[in-house]
């Protein structure tokens, strides 16, 4: 199922799937690439809008990359291509830099693309994959919600035909309200129909085309081409009002022809202070592909390899970068779009890359009356789907130090930006771990009666013995929680007078470093010298050999038990 | 023995030692008092001139300071007063705002002591102290080491009588290089007899004194004392030969008096640069003191109460700031004297700080010919006990991560300083403790044959089941590992097509946050799609508390175990 290259080699999975095509699989390639076409002309033209970016890249940003993701992806059917969040975060990164509609911003959102690539091949060779583990669920999701406002707070002003700008979503508003004077009525009523009927495809047409005698499946893949009949109807409305003399902001003149051949800026500077936004972009990218590629290859019992996924984002983002385009990623509607009408391989991809190419090459003159309200229209019904406050409620539920770190990526994602809002949360998240562990749990422990089992005093009635002191440490000790050990067996020593020996009971200690071999080495002399044993019981393989190439198990006053039961009769025993 | 105020009023463990202060308990702090005075006042002297400081300076900083702890400290045995460590990081600190020497230079070091008096009385009262853990063993041991070096170093120029600058290590010693030609030989000359005199006291005075007929402690506490002596004749040797007249630097006219009253600088800009700086040597200052005040109060079977603590060292510390002194913390060396010459409250400190003012008053004047030159060796000898490179060896076999923050914080404190060596060392630590628990061991498990034990199949002959898939996840679950656990079972899933159940058990999972649970929630969906079952044994009381607040359990596919035995048992008769 999954030879693979040498480790240091790129595979090239497209070497596996490609042996055994046939003629089957060709004909549900196509057909699933006939629809994820169809849904994703529109989105590449209004999310190279969301990016400040002319509609044509949104198209070469569908071509070239979605080739290589072909070639070199591990997933049989992630569709790539421009998202979302990726657009809204090359708005803020390349915003800093040019104008939007200059041709300064296009040449700064290709480099920011080719960073990008390069950063996801470095991690994928590199096999640095586990760098995205560090963007918790719960920032992800504070993320993703914040981010889905601000795109929908952006696209106000296309859909009320004012000027506005904001950095956040206070600036936005306020800016869009600063304007209601302005607003431009047919401009306004193009947006609102189009947003009606776009929700209404959501709602609506499945139940409506399955009563018309189409099957559930048809009904459902055919509603997922509603935002193309959303784009012919507004255009044509537009074309026969003449709507751009009457003020309606259209897309206007796009370029007819292939994607063109550009490269990045070579500037060093500029490399430098794209950085960090690169970074973010790649990882974002990264987990949102991620997620999605396993989610459905574990459907088919398939699997996909990040480290894999991180090469072939890389690719696809050098490919953009070199056929003018912008950042892409695996996106998740999409993908679930290709997975449900029926894809098989990565052809499917290929045969998409042709429609869209088709698509630039043939039909770009008719978008030239293409209302940008209705382009608007699209981003935000696609991206209200996004925004999710059901996690505030269920981690407050759950466990208030994620429920923090929800909010937190949230208020500041809405309030600063979105690379602000990224940075903050993880940092909050990885202090918030640290300050968790740091607090461990240590549980006395003492004989439930008639078992061999030991279990916390204060949960359970329990037979303790006033010469013994059983403790359950909760946590690896490391050097944030080795102290707390310290404290706690040094209060312990100091009320209880008759104490003749300390038990630890280790099966919870995955590890210990060597802070906290410091530790209990203290923790050993300070009762030697106060008469006290020290004893460990139910240690670990790994940690024992850890300790075995320490000097500790010669020092140690009492002994290592294997169980915690057998340390508890012999002490018991012993003192009599 | 341990009555406390209610937690939100600090306590006063004075109140405590008072009520039992007794004639003999008099008596023995007394002698104490008299052997740590004598042994405070070099130090005083010497670490005032390592931070750049008047002679006078250090001596205040042994007054007031000891009556406040004396007052808040909960141990009964910490000398505390200016130590080198802390003095080196002021002398770092205090040289960014103004030049060595002036007026400036002194307020600046007064603004320090405030502020870290401000710190550490609001970590105390916040109950902040864990803070302090999250310095690591191998950080502090490497920032300790580096700093001895560093102190060492820059005491060479005083030794050989020359000028030159640096702020690191390579710095200092080419710039005492390239001043070889203008040594001054008589500096030297006393310089280095001092440096022989107090290595040989170190080594070779206690036994002379046995073989001289006293006791062995009483011979210990003597050797103690040895800097004095070398402070008395070098102080004669230069009055005699007017060592001043011949080039050699002289401590000086040193003011006579009491203590003055002072006040920090009341400037904003001044507190907000100095307050990472005021932090670093809060944090630093504290672990030295409570690791000290620990180890010395457990051989009494007493305790220190950490909180407490940080309110004494604040008070100190504000302390010193109104009367003319510079941070001060918990001595090492000074403490462990005390404890040996059978100090029994903190009125030994009280007596101490009595001895010092004595000197304050009436010796200065003898200490105009005291050639600096004696004071920097004071200062090498006792810095140089604080280097050890063992730390490097002990780490590197124990754990290359440990290993690794040891370097990284040596080679940082000397390349680029002590502030820079801190915070690089707490970075990499948390990231190495991250990096580490992001990457879990997951042991497939199968039965010990005759036994309910379940064990590694990889280190042990054990009786497995094809269609059940045993793991025992070695880490608590979160954000960061979360994936590693998704990851080793969609590939067991993918290569066991007769796979039926997955069994996961938890003994050593402490917690699982709001991301591992999301995880654990697409595993079920995914095993579920794929046809297979999930089950969770050997639950935690804590962590199933927790799931309990979720919907995982009603959706999981398979069922809780209470002990991993009765799972294996239940699958192997179902899947016959």
């Amino acid at each position: 199922m999954n030879p693979r290259a040498p480790r240091w080699l790129p595979a090239l999975p497209a070497l596996v799937w490609a042996r055994d095509y046939r003629r089957d699989t060709l004909l549900r390639d196509a057909l699933a690439a006939v629809i994820v076409t169809l849904m994703l002309i529109p989105q590449s033209l209004a999310y190279a809008q969301l990016a400040g970016l002319p509609p044509e890249v949104g198209l070469y940003a569908s071509v070239a990359p979605l080739l290589v993701y072909a070639l070199l992806g591990s997933s049989r059917v992630l569709a790539v291509g421009p998202v979302a969040v990726v657009s809204l975060m090359t708005a803020a990164a390349v915003g800093e830099h040019a104008a939007a509609g200059s041709a300064a911003y296009l040449a700064v959102a290709i480099t920011l693309a080719f960073l990008s690539g390069l950063i996801l091949l470095a991690m994928g060779l590199l096999r640095l994959g586990f760098i995205a583990h560090f963007l918790s669920h719960p920032v992800i999701s504070g993320f993703i919600t914040a981010s889905g406002l601000l795109i929908a707070a952006s696209q106000l002003k296309t859909l009320l035909g004012v000027s506005a700008g904001g950095h956040n979503l206070v600036e936005m508003l306020a800016a869009v309200w600063a304007q209601r004077g302005h607003i431009h009525g047919l401009t306004l009523a193009i947006g609102a129909s189009s947003l009606a009927f776009l929700f209404w495809v959501r709602r609506g047409l499945q139940p409506l085309l399955q009563r018309l005698g189409l099957s559930p499946r048809a009904a459902e893949l055919a509603a997922k081409a509603g935002p193309v009949a959303a784009i012919v109807g507004a255009t044509v409305f537009a074309w026969a009002i003449d709507a751009g003399a009457h003020g309606v902001k259209l897309v206007g003149a796009v370029p007819q022809g292939l994607p063109p051949l550009t490269q990045p800026l070579w500037d060093v500077a500029l490399w430098q202070s794209l950085l960090v936004p690169a970074l973010l972009i790649s990882v974002v990218g990264f987990v949102e592909s991620v997620s999605v590629g396993q989610t459905l290859a574990a459907k088919r019992r398939q699997r996909i390899e990040p480290d894999q996924e991180l090469v072939a984002l890389g690719g696809s983002n050098l490919a953009a970068a070199f056929s003018g385009g912008f950042p892409v990623t695996g996106g998740f509607a999409r993908s679930v779009v290709n997975f449900d009408a029926g894809a098989q391989t990565p052809a499917a991809g290929v045969f998409t890359a042709v429609g869209i190419l088709f698509a630039s090459l043939l039909l770009t003159p008719a978008l030239f009356h293409l209302p940008q309200a209705t382009l608007a229209a699209t981003i935000v019904v696609a991206v209200l789907s996004l925004v999710d406050f059901g996690m505030l409620r269920r981690t407050w539920v759950y466990a208030k130090a994620d429920f923090t770190a929800v909010l937190a990526t949230l208020v500041v994602t809405l309030a600063a930006g979105v690379e602000s809002g990224l940075v903050a949360g993880v940092g909050l998240s990885l202090l918030l771990h640290l300050w968790r562990t740091s607090q461990p749990h240590i549980a006395e422990v003492g004989q439930v009666p008639g078992t061999e089992h030991y279990r916390n005093v204060q949960r359970h009635t329990v037979i303790t013995q006033p010469a013994v002191l059983a403790l359950r440490m909760d946590e690896s000790l490391y050097f944030a929680n080795a102290r707390a050990l310290e404290d706690r067996i040094n209060a312990a020593v100091a009320e209880r007078p008759a104490l003749r020996h300390v038990v630890l009971q280790c099966s919870a200690i995955n590890d210990i470093d060597a802070s906290a071999l410091d530790s209990l080495e203290a923790i050993n002399q300070r009762l030697r010298d106060a008469g006290l044993q020290l004893h460990l019981s139910e240690v670990k393989g790994p940690v024992m050999d850890k300790l075995q190439r320490s000097d500790f198990l010669r020092h140690l006053s009492g002994r290592v038990w294997l169980t915690h039961h057998q340390a508890a009769c012999a002490l018991a025993a012993a003192e009599g």
